[in-house]
């Protein structure tokens, strides 16, 4: 998976998501999991979310290999109340938690109006913007939060307490595409601290600190005992505390400042906790929801944003779907390579 | 209202709602309103939200005059779901449309788990920290937003289109305060602004932009036709988009960029929506969430924050029932002509 300068190649969503199945399954993963984490990963690179799609599979297999998760994991959904589940992702993988889950989570919002998911001991290791999307093409509004490993200090801080703590907020939009946002609360993801550090790109001065708390632009000085920062100061801050408190503290997962894969090296999927709230709009009593959004986006536009959130997205999946997913053919090679 | 250089004087908490009351009952408010918004007004006084506190008075003067809200408005309650209501506020003001919805709200929360109150026709020109202080003292987690008046740019944007469009969440604390953060999704609340173009002082370059669309640092540029921008760059934007969807499309309220009281001259209070979200942290199964937050708490703090959102507000709380509320004898003065 390093740089190449290679030739390129096409290849079909179904045919990379079978490849990463394969290679799911080869490294201990069940089929069932295999099949929505390979759909999850092949997603991400379909739609241009690099820093999340193949550049995470050797995180995955390292992973898998050191014991720490538990691909074969069966969660456990406890239904507690008219609008509120629980799930254990039981060391497993936090996609297919929510997916055993969301049958019922999308009764229990119809039903009710609204309902919570309350997920722990789960990994969660590629975008939240997945997670969201099939709940906004079904009519539903949906945020959802998720803590991971310590690497963001707060404002004026000298350690990493936060993750990166993202979260994701999607809305069903008439005549188009839902509208998702997903973003780390820190001011860079640590995907993308990965991808300029393995490019050798300098970072914007305020991204993070160094080992000794100074600010610099180097990632590879953050990631070698220094940390992020949080995004937009002491309100990126502030959001950041809120993903703690909701998809750890809530949840009753950990912190992302207690997870310690110290005995088992190689592990990278931090393990700690989800939540997702779901509204169905239509409960609201505004049947124009969905026009309604539709014409808050046109304003945006009008008042000049170049570029709404997941607009790239989905030009980008757009084009995967015409031409095939680019792909550089040692890449392809490699995970042949990893899928027997 | 002006500044004064004036003796202070000291007064009690008690004192002074009782003097807010009568000044909102000689302008037009309902005995039941005006104690509501009374009690909200000197507990942003007391608490040093000082661009919410007695600032606000004479806009609250100006918009009742104005006939442009209506203070003596009942809101109208819809039950609509295990955990979901919605409020009709009837052109009154959101504080008292919350205040009646509230017993329901627990109620709801504690049997479902979670429940939403979507409020429309609202006028919000509060803090949003006093909506949710007393369902944190319940034991319970809330969020909450509320859309605007349009005064800020979207990023790369030439014209306002988004309220300063707040969001809050507290959660109850072990053995502490509840920990709550309410702050603007732009990169200056519109009575911070005020107040620094009152004071003179200039603002950091990036707050907002001039009528030509060009930073600048001066509060007054910003007001005389340009805009705010959101704090953050684009990942604000994105939040303050959330809260237009939320507080407006889905409780049925209008936009920030359909508040128009062309017709009404002396209005400031926007008219548009509120949606909050309230979860019963007892429901996650876990029964030591609020001991678990003390604990994030305490890991923020060892990290190096020196302060974190809420806790000079208590502090603030404490001086003023220890020593009364400082004031200017010349605004209390003006106050008591106001309230006769």
């Amino acid at each position: 998976m390093a740089d190449h300068s290679g030739a390129l190649m096409r290849i079909s969503f179904q045919a990379l998501e079978q490849l990463l199945a394969a290679i799911f399954v080869r490294h201990g993963v069940s089929e069932a999991n295999a099949t929505i984490l390979a759909g999850n990963c092949a997603g991400c690179e379909r739609d241009g979310s690099l820093s999340h799609g193949l550049f995470r599979i050797p995180g995955y297999i390292s992973s898998l290999k050191s014991g720490w998760v538990d691909g074969k994991a069966v969660p456990d959904i406890e239904d507690v109340g008219a609008a509120f589940m629980r799930v254990d992702a039981r060391n497993g993988f936090a996609q297919p938690a929510l997916a055993a889950a969301m049958p019922h989570l999308v009764d229990k919002v119809v039903a009710s109006g609204v309902a919570v998911v309350a997920i722990r001991d789960s990994h969660h290791f590629s975008a939240l913007w997945p997670d969201l999307e099939p709940l906004a093409r079904s009519g539903l509004v949906a945020l959802t939060m998720v803590s991971g490993l310590a690497c963001v200090a707060p404002p004026g801080g000298r350690s990493a307490v936060f993750g990166t703590n993202p979260i994701a907020f999607a809305t069903p939009v008439a005549g188009a595409h839902p509208l998702i946002y997903d973003f780390a609360t820190s001011a860079m993801s640590n995907g993308d601290l990965r991808l300029a550090a393995r490019a050798g790109h300098d970072v914007p001065l305020g991204t993070g600190v160094n080992a000794s708390g100074e600010l610099t632009g180097d990632p590879k000085a953050i990631l070698a005992g220094g940390a992020l920062l949080p995004f937009g100061g002491h309100k990126g801050a502030a959001l950041s505390l809120m993903v703690e408190v909701l998809a750890s503290a809530l949840t009753g997962g950990q912190f992302s400042s207690e997870v310690d894969f110290s005995n088992h090296p190689g592990a990278e999927t931090p393990k700690t906790g989800q939540i997702v709230i779901v509204i169905d709009p239509a409960r609201g009593g505004n049947k124009l929801f969905a026009e309604r959004v539709a014409k808050l986006m046109g304003s945006v536009r009008d008042a000049g944003q170049p570029r709404l959130p997941s607009d790239r997205r989905y030009r980008t999946r757009e084009a995967s779907e015409r031409d095939g997913i680019s792909l550089q053919t040692d890449t392809y090679e490699y995970l042949v390579s990893l899928s027997h």
